[in-house]
């Protein structure tokens, strides 16, 4: 086992976990040595965290063991955090554990928010991060809630969602179905809640077909959703919201969704970046480093346009299913094929029972949307654990 | 109807639903207008809060609709908040309504926190005082545990009860019953949290049989609890409290359960009291004022060897049951017989299975006392609603 290549796989997130179970099905065990490192003991499904964040369903829903989805009679699971990569060293440094040398390393780290540099934005908003990080936004959102019927202030049941892209849609449709509830648990009469989703760009969901973005728009506002576009926030104080112009939100709760930026890890192992991502090539190598690939969130990949990808689910599961076949096949000394990554399409829920989307070539919205945003979740699941997870986790 | 008296009922508390419920039975519509006053749709049950305030029992569990349980033909509800009694023009000031004039007043307006001049307490600690305050309690405390696994601070995950008497006792209790679900489902190992009980007095339950006390101590020390007596509270500050001598225990959350007094409302009425609390006559008369009772925590009822009853649900209700008869007695012009007060027992509960307590000459602890408990709580409800609200309410 000593001389047998060390493949060491950082983060349990789509891509790595993808890589890991690719790698794992691909290689015996003496062809290669694999460890795969995750801060948690659980993985956790990125693109179902909006809900838990409005507390429509629970995180538990939205995590999974990670033994429970690997070999792990192959795969060498380390749960512990990253503190460094030590690309001269061929080695990466653990919180608790030794360092762990690699003959091969996929980085799949995952992102962190991106403030645009807008003032208190760290520290007085939440972000849709994590299991951690959106049970804290449910707590906090149930807690000012309560706190209502004590104090009468309006600000605590004012949210400010701030980004109304893919992610700030979503979770605002999950508010919007919360909201009965939580006014009931509460004793607060439904209209006196204010969702106010700010945009910095001229259109909600920018990029996304016109009519869906009417119908989603034209939904989301019946519902009593305020949206706020072309309107940048200059700064998030502990009060709520100075949009520019100096007009204040007074909102206990602030949730920034308006982008992410590469994991700092990355950044800080000397790798080029932009804004934290690296631009990968074409076998999603790290410039300068035949043995370091970079997928997911912190990687960059561009289309023909030489424009580059949103970071996604999407994108990182098929990265992490290349570089599961491909890497095995460089092992054995062969040639690693290019990666395409081929979209197939995207659905953005509106809560429960509405969505809107592109699928192929087809737009979708309404029920017909979020029964195809029900199928691609539970697509996640069957790669993951097969047909009796998609039964086990899968609620259609 | 115009000249029949008018019987003005504030509070439907124990003792003011007791009363209207009682008047409502013994006098007809010729005899008596009854008007019953209470701030929320909805009567509370004081002696329950301990548990939707740790969050094991939901507060809809703790609270009844006026309506469905008085008969409404014979007793107007107002839902209202009382803003003055005015004595000398024998009126009741309401916030949202015009005046109500009487020509018998019920005063059941119940207690408010006593901090005994402990610095910083009214600010920053949470009372179990209603159900809005223990419903911000409880989404206080899981907003503080959800945060933990973000900040890793000890003190997010360090709850301080002040007072170990008897709503003190009960509610920690309860917490000891709570922890391990709140542990799993935040993350926390359950060892790391601190239930700190810190009572000034030189024993936990003042007054209670040693016996029962040591029981108690001995369980809940079993369950992590740690006990701090003959040690008052110095301040209350934002970080936790400061312990006499200068010792700081930082704790996100403080929760009074040290005292009550009576309702201000009364002390400002002009009527003489002691801490809000008025000593009345052998009638529940006010002193000076022939038409004016007042029953429940703004009562003063002393035994035989002139030492005060503390307030109780218990005295309470025995106060509404006795001027339900005998106002209506007076009414016909008879005679009120005195108010003497029998005391059935006490038993305080130390979560679901676990309790202590003496009824009759009968000291109980563990299985037996709790079930001992639940009688008892179910009494009330048998009381309001007889058998139907039992069944409807009640889990054995």
């Amino acid at each position: 086992m000593m001389s047998v290549p060390k493949i060491v796989i950082l983060g349990a997130g789509y891509g790595g976990l993808m890589t890991a179970k690719g790698l794992a099905k691909e290689l015996k065990s003496n062809e290669a040595e694999i460890t795969l490192v995750n801060q948690n003991s659980y993985h956790y499904v990125t693109t179902e965290l909006h809900k838990p964040a409005a507390g429509t369903s629970h995180h538990d829903h939205a995590r999974l063991s990670i033994p429970s989805v690997i070999n792990t009679k192959r795969i060498n699971f380390i749960q512990d955090r990253v503190t460094a990569i030590k690309l001269e060293e061929k080695e990466v440094q653990l919180e608790s554990n030794e360092p762990l040398k690699y003959d091969y390393l996929v980085v799949g780290l995952g992102s962190a928010p991106e403030t645009f540099g807008i003032k208190g934005l760290m520290e007085n908003a939440f972000f849709i991060r994590n299991i951690a990080s959106v049970r804290a936004i449910r707590e906090h959102m149930e807690y000012m809630f309560a706190r209502y019927a004590l104090e009468k202030k309006e600000e605590l049941i004012t949210i400010v969602v701030g980004g109304a892209g893919f992610t700030g849609i979503e979770y605002v449709g999950e508010l919007v179905d919360r909201m009965p509830e939580l006014c009931r648990e509460y004793d607060i009469p439904l209209e006196k809640v204010r969702i106010v989703n700010v945009e910095a760009a001229p259109t909600v969901l920018p990029g996304f077909d016109k009519e869906l973005v009417e119908y989603a728009v034209k939904y989301l506002e019946s519902k009593g959703v305020e949206f706020l576009i072309s309107t940048p926030i200059e700064e998030c104080t502990e009060e709520g919201v100075i949009l520019k112009g100096g007009q204040e939100i007074k909102a206990a709760t602030v949730v920034w969704t308006g982008g992410v930026r590469g994991n700092k890890l990355v950044e800080e192992s000397g790798i080029e970046t932009m804004r934290g991502r690296v631009k990968v090539d074409e076998n999603l190598r790290a410039p300068g480093y035949d043995n370091v690939f970079i997928i997911g969130d912190s990687s960059l990949v561009f289309n023909e346009d030489e424009r580059p990808y949103p970071p996604t689910a999407q994108i990182s599961t098929q990265q992490g299913q290349y570089l599961g076949k491909n890497l095995a096949v460089k092992l054995r000394g062969g040639e690693m094929k290019p990666f395409k990554y081929m979209p197939k399409g995207t659905v953005a829920s509106l809560g429960r029972k509405e969505a809107i989307g592109v699928v192929g070539n087809k737009k979708l919205m309404g029920g017909s949307a979020a029964f195809m945003k029900k199928l691609i979740d539970l697509r996640w699941f069957y790669l993951l654990g097969g047909l009796s997870l998609v039964l086990r986790k899968g609620k259609l």
